[in-house]
Order: C-alpha cells, then structure tokens, then sequence
C-alpha cells in the first residue's frame, strides 16, 4: 500500500514554486466540474478578466494555456513565428537561451543579441538590433530572468520594436503580480508567466496575452502551426468564443479553479500595493544578505528573485539542504554558468513577508555561522 | 470583489471529467513542494511505478506529461515522428483523426485507413494497410474511440504491426485503469492517457509510456523535437534520471500528488476487479437504457462510455441542460459527425457504480417521458 501523502509545509523562498497560500490549496480542492459546464465557463471567463486586470491590459485574447511557463514561452513563439521568419532574441540567462532554442525549433532565422548574464539590455542595444536585421518580425526578451535575477526594463522598448515594424514578445514568469508590468502601455505584442511564481498558485498554468497585432501575423500564418495542443487558432474559440466554446482539450479544472483565487488574491490587495510589498520585503532582504556579506550579481536586481554569489569555500548545495532539512525552507541554487556560485532566493506573492525574511535571514545566518 | 469558489457537486457521466472522489481532491490541496525538493521527488518516482503497474508495463520511460490527453497525444507523434516519416493512423472518429492531424504537423507523410464512425478495425485490415505501406515507421490507433464509444481489440495488433518492423502508438485516453489494458504483453510501443477518465482524477497530466523499441527510434533521430515542451530526449533526465534530475520545467506538483492518489486508490481496488466493475457497471446501464428505448451506436461498445442514439424528435441539449439543471447530472452530447444524434454516458473509475446508474436512469426516465 501507498504511503499517505503528506508533504512538508516548506518555506518555499527558491526560483519557484512559492509557498501556496491555505485558501487556494482549498479551491484546487473544490468538486471538479466538467469543462463545458457554464458554471465552470463563467469561472473561466472571471479567470481571463482577472488576468486581463493583472497584465493591464485590453487584450480579448489573454487565457492560461494548460501546461507550466515553459508550455507558454512555446506557445508565445510557434504561433508567431513560421519557418523562415527572421527573429531578435535576447540573452542574458537561461530563458533567453530557451526562448532561441524553441524559435529556432519552430524553423525561424534566429539572431541572438547577448550581454553577459546578470546585465540587463539598454535601449541603444536594442535600437540597434533592429537596425541591424530589419527583416525579423518579432523581438523576444526576458521581462525577469529567473537564472540571474536581472530586472529588465520594458519601458521604452516597443516603440522601438513597433517602429520597426516587429512585434515585442515578453517573458513575464518571474514578474506578473510582483513587478509593475504593464503589456498595454508598454506595448508588448504577446507575454507569458507561470502560475507558480508571484501568483503563489501551484505550477501547471501558463498566463498568456496576445495584443490585436499579434492576432494579425498569426491570422496571417501561411503554416498550421506546428504544435495542436498550443494552436491558439483553435483555442481562441474556447477560451473566447462566446456563445460556441468549441472543445479544444479538456481544461485543467481544478487548476483554473487555484488561479481563478490567486488572481482574486492579487486584486483584493491592488497591484500597485503588491508591487511596493515585493520592493519593500525585497530592500529588507537585501538588507539581510548584505549585512551577513552576501553580495547581490546582477545591477538591476528583481525584487521577486534575489541571486547573490556564494562566498568562497563554501559548500553552497550543503547549505541548502541544511536550510531544507533543519528549517524546512526552500531556497534555490544557480543555475547555468551561475551553477555552484549563486543562491536564488525567491520572495513571491504570498511568501513576499517580513516573517520569511526574517526567518531566512536568522537560518542562513546561523547555517554561515 | 469576485464571489467565492463554490462549485455544484455534479455527477460527472460525461465523456470526461469524471467524478473525482474527495481522497483525490485533499490530495491535490496538500500543500506545494518544490519540484526538486527530495520529497517530491520520492513522489514523483512512486507515481511513475504505479503508472507502470496499472500500464502493465516493465518500460522505464512511463511518466505523466505535463498538460492534459492531448498533450500525451503530441508527445507521442512528435518525438516518434521526424519530417518525412510515412506512418499509418486508423481513423474511426474524433481521436484518430486529431491523431493525423498531429502527425501532418509533425511532417510526417500520413497513410490514413478509415472505417465508419463506430465501426472498428479488423486484424485483416491492418495486415493489409502495413503491407500496402511497408515504408511506414509506425502504425496509430485508438483503444477507446472517446467520439464514438467504440472498442478497439487491440490483443494481436502488435505481432502485425512489429513483424512489419512498425511500431505500434496507442490513444488509451479513455480506458486505462476502466478496460484491460496490456502494454508490454500486447506490444505498445508508445501509448498516452488522461488523468480525468478512468483514474478519476482532475484533468491537467497526460500519463505516457515509451517501449526500448520506441526509445532506440528516438535516439536516431537526426532533427530535434520540433516541441521544446515534450522534447522526452530531456524529459526523460527529470523523470528517470536518478541522481541527476536536471531541471526542465517545474512539475504541476499539486496534480501529481492527485494522480499519485488516483493511482493508489486503483491499485488498491486491483486492475482485474476494477475493470470487472467497469463491465458490471456498463451491463447495469445498458440494460437501462434500452429498456428506454435507446440504442447503443457501436457494436463494441466501450464499458467506459456508452454512446447511444438519440430518439427521433428529441432535442438533446435540452435533455442534457435538464438532466444538469435539475438533477446535477452530466452527459455528453455527440461530437464530430454525431453532433445532436448522439449521448456520450461515462461509466468511468468512482463514478462507476450502482448507485450512478439508478440516479442517471431514473432521471432520463423522467426527462424523456
């Protein structure tokens, strides 16, 4: 026989998940509906306008695609771009590598502009990008780059991209709910983040938004795009769809059902007040770090991911699991070319508090000692 | 302010979602790990061994994708599939058809072999089609036809299938853990479920299962998987790697542990008393319903989902939003070609059980008279 299930209550302060608040651990519980039950649509529906008011944006089409943050960094670039389209993407970490190895495997022309991880991208570099390959039809960029911590700003940079004639497309994992994002008024074409970050949701969910523009090139495909599951030519009539909601796949119910109270969550506390907790909870970590010697890699910090370099001599996955075992807390390691030389210490959503700075500082303090 | 969560507790006799018992709804509220941490990892890799017993399969590579029925569907086609491939797929509703579809964005060349809707193949017609098309790679087909109800007896397909030097992809979405269901000792190559059918469980993972025989032909690939997200060549690092579990995407921790949950509870009723009651309970509905005069479509008709005519001059949406409305019941209506001529009745894992068949019956009585 199985053994009960009976996972810890970790202090989840790692690149994500965070730690999930008790009241959307009792919605993922709720009785499963059928995914064309109208009580389940109108939970449907909510869920999108919610997440129209957390991307700030008018956007009809913005819906979770059913699959982690990486299923919607896939569906951002296999419906925008066909084989042969020239693209601009830029790495300064992990995702930014993964967004060119999923455009280069839906057969477009990739040009990478790269700055070393942990800098951030200057407008001048972006100016100049598009000046250099006037033929590409999409910018892709990293909003928060969860390998280094870097906090990208966005800005300025549509006009740049639009005046170019491209389209912007954002990596927004480890920023939607935490950072100020604004996909309207920053101009951004198509966006993607995960559940499982400053949503505090459980993973399983990919928050995505395609701006009228976008909705033009991919109108204008002249390929099936090439995976089913993430058309959104078929799913944008379940999602919205009106009156037909055509079966697309089953819906992952009980998961739209968390994001649907996460969302709640975020717009019960305002964005502009979660935005100003995560920046505060983040100063007073950083505080924290500091005053113990830890110094922070990247410039242009996040506030939600904190990735600081492991002084010498020290056994960093050691560490870890004396945090995780002794303290039941979470935190995460490097990753990429930062692996075995950084902490990345998360502080999302509902984990962003006073109480958890305090507790991680006390126990990394003591684990240091 | 959004109104609160508070979903009807419907009886699920849909084509899926089933019914999810309340063991497997605490499950999936327990709270979130991270998908590293050694704990998730334990149950994860207990998971995945239940995946193979209620497989009935010794294969290494079996593991739940993370995305619902129709994800597993393109795991399957596009890491089996390279651009130029000539495949064979069996098409007798809904499935095989998507199935080809899938497998033309993949690049593959698609022999389709096609029998009625409700019909199913015959070992001499796919000793033919694998002799028509010897170059094929592999051969599609689908044990239960969701769209039609349709059983497919797949016991001696795989000898034709491998003596052809084909191998053999199967659609078990809705039967595994309802029908017998024999992965290594009918020689399945490569086969994809859903968690929301038979398993009883909330949709969101797709349980999957890959023969050496499918490995070794992923391994000579010459293309990348054209889908970064089911790429397995790097999947298979996270779910079988030991040690290593080399990140890739964050796990839908809270699904897992559900189907985890979902997994125990069968194997705690066994395979062969499950699927004997899955028959009991179909024997119990059909006998029901035809004594209301309806008739069943297929010849061999699945236990899991009865699809049965709709009388002449009934308006079946109206029969379905009355049997919702005021009984909290839910059954399908006809998809694809039987759209408004057809009910699609789940009998599928908890929902399966005297009980359910008395309440539905009864209540159709009352809503046809």
């Amino acid at each position: 026989m199985t053994v009960q299930l009976n996972p810890r209550e970790r202090i989840l302060m790692g690149p994500g998940p965070s730690t999930v608040p008790h009241r959307i651990l009792r919605a993922i519980g709720a009785p499963t509906l059928g995914h064309l039950d109208p009580q389940y649509i109108g939970y449907m529906d909510e869920t999108c306008e919610m997440l129209r008011k957390v991307f700030q944006t008018s956007n009809a089409l913005t819906f979770p695609v059913s699959g982690t943050g990486m299923a919607g960094m896939e569906a951002v670039v296999v419906n925008l771009l066909e084989p042969g389209d020239e693209v601009i993407v830029c790495i300064n970490g992990v995702f930014g590598g993964r967004m060119k190895d999923n455009m280069e495997r839906a057969g477009a022309t990739v040009h990478a502009i790269e700055v070393p991880w942990g800098e951030t991208f200057t407008e001048e570099s972006l100016a100049e990008a598009v000046t250099m390959y006037p033929n590409a039809k999409m910018v892709g960029i990293v909003h928060a780059e969860t390998s280094t911590g870097a906090h990208q700003d966005l800005t300025s940079l549509g006009k740049i991209v639009h005046d170019a004639g491209m389209l912007l497309a954002v990596d927004a994992v480890t920023s939607l709910g935490g950072h100020e994002l604004k996909v309207d008024d920053w101009g951004i074409d198509a966006i993607y983040s995960g559940t499982q970050k400053c949503l505090s949701c459980p993973p399983g969910l990919a928050p995505v938004s395609f701006s009228p523009r976008a909705i033009e090139k991919m109108e204008s495909r002249k390929s099936k795009v090439q995976s089913w599951y993430l058309d959104v030519s078929m799913l944008k009539n379940y999602y919205t769809g009106g009156g037909g909601r055509a079966y697309h796949h089953t819906a992952p119910i009980n998961m739209v059902y968390a994001l649907r109270e996460a969302l709640a969550i975020v717009l019960e506390e305002g964005l502009e007040n979660r935005v100003n907790r995560h920046r505060e909870m983040h100063l007073l970590l950083r505080e924290g770090l500091e005053k113990l010697g830890l110094q922070y890699i990247p410039e242009n910090s996040l506030c939600t991911l904190n990735c600081v370099s492991v002084p010498d001599g020290i056994d960093e996955g050691a560490i870890r699991r004396r945090l995780l075992d002794e303290y039941d807390i979470e935190i995460g390691g490097g990753l990429g070319v930062f692996a075995g030389k950084a902490w990345r210490i998360g502080l999302m959503g509902h984990g962003a508090t006073r109480r958890n700075v305090g507790t991680l500082i006390a126990a990394l303090e003591d684990c240091l000692a």
